[in-house]
């Protein structure tokens, strides 16, 4: 599989592809500066933590790229930085990305280029980010029988990272190796990532996907269509729980009652040893607008309160295995899921 | 609680509350003739099959009162029956009343008015209905705790019946009593009756509503803040398993998961002892347009496809109670079922 065209970069610009207009539209925004770039982050033209943390490590290279190096060059690529760490504050891979390339600068050769040196380094993290697709996708797919059909919720695609994603990289490996028979889409209320991002990605890689109201993945899963669940994740726990999109933890508890495996993709920068347990994930709340107005029209009350948490809590008991791009953790707990850690910073 | 104005006969019309236009508007429908009725049943003005079923039964008395007494009356009369009749082939309540109607029309005293005697009968399926909603009431709150919060799915209400409803007449009866702290009220995708018609129906009387996403009801059942799940049912089989809603279903497993009771509130006109099982009901697929298109904009790729059933079907093992109007059956089975059903043949 090819990856998505996210991002690229061309003769001295970040091009992104335009998440606000898909799935209609596929457009393009060519960043030239670290303004356009930033506009481009607040207003979700790019989305997802991955993907946000790579744009801004190019962003690093267009804030050097139009400075002028002459010797006020540090305090005004530093204010560009500032701006770019501006965009999204609870994006934790931006400040990680940025960190990253503040390291690169302070660390440059004499006579180096500082741009150069930038730009190499987002190139870097950009295949670091694909070659973790890939990885996972390999373990992934060894999971999965021949002929099988999935099911997967909201957006853990190629657009939510440099191209390939999580989740869905499992799928399309699967789907390159042939095993695969037809994704099943959650629509992903409140912001319909299943609808708008999730089934553009798969039907442009002519992957067969139906998409279903987050409320009919029960009957799904009861049915017999669906062989496996296989979703991104936000933060794993110590103990293996996992936080993802609203919505993914009554799809564990329905996968379970009817025997069907649930997969949680995710890179090891998603684990968080940090957090103990489930239980500890913040779980932000998100606006009134996103439930109150659709399309213009006015769907409630003014009267009417909402409950609208972004994210929920699979516990590890009802994760079949974790998959990151070091290998596969199977019934994870403490301990698996620490072995696995300690592994990748012995390597 | 007084009934809501989901339906009401002025002065030779029957005045709908239509509700398309909620919960913005709340403008009314003068039917003074059966094609308006008609057009009304047909375009979802009034919807709920209890609702529709009554309101065809005053079409019939609107059929009567607008038939010149000549000998032509009984073909012209039926004629009208007859295009309430096409209006929503599947709404079984339709042909129940229409049926009912017949009878009255054939069983005519001498001389008797035959609109005055189908307005009667009218009346009296109305009162009926009202009064099946207030038993139910009164035994679903007795199951209840004071200062409780409870979740419902879709609309049960005073919209789908004659102004009542089934779930919500045990919390309007909860409410009447001071036990309800609060409704939280999914949003029920895709046509969203939680927000645009629960929400209405609760905040108009006065009682604290928070909508939620569908995906969002898992979450809310695992943090503690509902003390039972309280739903309606479209028809429940002799085993005591109750087709609802899409959504209703991962409600009742999350429920069981987190210790929550969960309630089925239906008329005995709902039950279906020719239905052995739940995985006996046929389940309706509805179209692609309700989830590609949002408030005009495209929200699917072409090549996308759906999987849209209208219905669950929750098994009798997750239903705490069966709450109808001649009382509670508990972990119901086929043999409470049954005997709750032969006690109404009794009566």
């Amino acid at each position: 599989m090819q990856p998505l065209p996210t991002m690229r970069w061309t003769d001295g610009s970040l091009r992104l592809l335009d998440q606000r207009r898909l799935p209609r539209n596929e457009v393009y925004i060519d960043c030239r500066d670290v303004d356009t770039l930033a506009e481009a982050i607040r207003t979700l033209a790019v989305r997802g933590a991955p993907a946000i943390g790579i744009a801004a490590a190019y962003g690093c290279a267009l804030a050097a790229l139009t400075t002028p190096s002459n010797p006020g060059f540090r305090k005004e690529f530093l204010r560009k930085l500032s701006v770019l760490e501006g965009t999204r504050p609870t994006a934790v891979n931006l400040f990680h990305c940025i960190d990253r390339q503040k390291v690169v600068y302070d660390n440059l050769g004499s006579g180096e280029d500082p741009a150069e040196a930038l730009l190499r380094s987002a190139h870097l993290m950009r295949e670091e980010d694909l070659d973790a697709s890939r990885a996972m996708g390999r373990f992934g797919a060894e999971l999965l029988k021949p002929g099988c059909s999935v099911l997967t919720h909201c957006n853990a695609g190629g657009l939510a990272t440099a191209g390939l994603g999580t989740a869905l990289a499992v799928i399309y490996e699967a789907w390159d190796r042939g095993m695969l028979k037809k994704v099943y889409a959650d629509e992903t209320r409140p912001l319909l990532q299943g609808s708008r991002l999730t089934s553009w990605e798969l039907t442009r890689a002519g992957i067969p996907v139906d998409v279903l109201p987050d409320s009919a993945a029960a009957s799904l899963l009861r049915s017999g269509r669906v062989d496996a669940v296989i979703v991104g994740s936000d933060r794993v726990a110590a103990n293996g729980d996992a936080a993802n999109k609203i919505g993914t933890y009554p799809i564990a508890l329905a996968a379970a009652a009817h025997g069907v495996p649930f997969y949680v993709v995710a890179p090891l920068s998603t684990f968080d040893p940090g957090t103990a347990r489930g239980e500890d994930i913040a779980i932000e709340q998100r606006g009134r607008g996103e439930l109150a107005v659709s399309g213009g029209s006015v769907l409630l009350p003014e009267e009417a309160g909402i409950w609208n948490p972004a994210f929920d809590v699979t516990p590890a008991s009802l994760i079949t295995a974790l998959i990151c791009e070091k290998g596969v953790i199977s019934s994870p707990d403490g301990r698996s899921v620490e072995t696995m850690i300690r592994g990748k910073s012995d390597a």
